[in-house]
């Protein structure tokens, strides 16, 4: 796998020492996650708005409503910014300076392409499929008219930066630091609840395998 | 409280029946969070950063480095768009078009001011209570060169838009759901794990209230 290539867009300014080029690192952190913050430029001001995201090889892929001036502006090339986050704890040093959260977080930085209507359900399955796991096939296929009112736009992983703060705790006692106080770090994970059934669901209807599958994942992530 | 302004940034096009006009619900939604995405144009292309926050009032708080390009660019006055998404769930429906995740947002549209040099540090304390609460009266006071080398933000909570998409899952029959098919919400919480004390605490330290107190915080609300 090749690194991620270092462009005046993707070079970590601040703390460099946090960044990852590692291109697996990137995948592991959008694999990792269900939804990030998707930023364009509308009438010369930013706006960045959330969106469910699933990986298909060396792109992500990103929905949304064929009617969607948001999604509309995306697909007609106006440059995008995908941004994902995963807050995995809070890191308490000795000074509130030193003090951080842990998080990984990765930056995408590109132009998306409009998914071809003959590609646009194998498109929306690879999503499905990273975002409830075997629901598919719990339910029935899609139709023409939802097909024509989804929009699906895939964003090439070609400029993107990886930050991973994992790295110990800063403990250098810099300006009279207390060495008495604790310092550690406070760990922050995503569970999954037990499912609740909906109020027309059959009585009796089992929850499904996919169900179970998407709080295990969770449960092993720890991440959503 | 008066109700959010609805401006043609802040008006909810897709979906308009999640839209949430309640000040409250901004608020809730923001002091549920312990981070942001951040987005400003840079060389006319959209750059998004995750940020720690902290509501002041009828202000949302960030801070970075005085050295840093993103945030000297804010502090000059170039418009930013503040995300902030809860993801609270999964909802299966009897159709993919009809699942989704269940969440909450706010997006706010704004120009940051600068906190001045003599209001810097409460500023910092409210910011820091909010992520890591109780944590200031454990360490030492803040220095001259650590107030000297950040800059700390105050966005106004003028233009914002709140979507909760919370009401109950479609359960509508149009276009041949199988009625058998299980269909409900998976819940998604956040939780704290187990402090973890960093390797240069002296053995049999304590692990503080306010760390405990961040715990609980994140266990009462299921959010980070």
């Amino acid at each position: 796998m090749t690194d991620l290539p270092l462009t005046p867009r993707t070079r970590v300014r601040r703390l460099p020492h946090h960044q990852v080029t590692d291109r697996a690192a990137l995948y592991d952190v959008l694999d990792g996650a269900l939804a990030a913050t998707l930023a364009i430029v509308r009438d010369g001001r930013p706006v960045a708005l959330p969106v469910g995201i699933g990986r298909d090889g060396d792109d992500v892929l990103v929905h949304g409503s064929s009617g969607s001036d948001f999604f509309r502006r995306i697909a007609a090339g106006t440059p995008v910014c995908l941004t994902v986050t995963q807050l995995l704890g809070l890191k308490y040093a000795r000074s509130l300076f030193d003090s951080s959260m842990r998080y990984r977080c990765a930056v995408v930085h590109g132009v998306a392409s409009v998914v071809p209507a003959e590609e646009k359900e194998d498109a929306l399955l690879v999503l499905s499929e990273h975002l409830m796991p075997g629901r598919s096939a719990d339910v029935r296929p899609m139709t023409a008219r939802e097909l024509a009112a989804t929009l699906v736009l895939r964003i090439p992983l070609s400029e993107a930066s990886v930050k991973d703060n994992a790295g110990s705790l800063v403990e250098v006692d810099d300006d009279g630091e207390d060495r008495a106080v604790w310092a550690g770090e406070l760990p922050l994970h995503v569970i999954a609840g037990d499912p609740v059934t909906s109020a027309q669901t059959v009585p009796g209807t089992a929850i499904p395998d996919s169900v179970r599958r998407a709080a295990a994942r969770v449960a092993a992530t720890g991440t959503a």
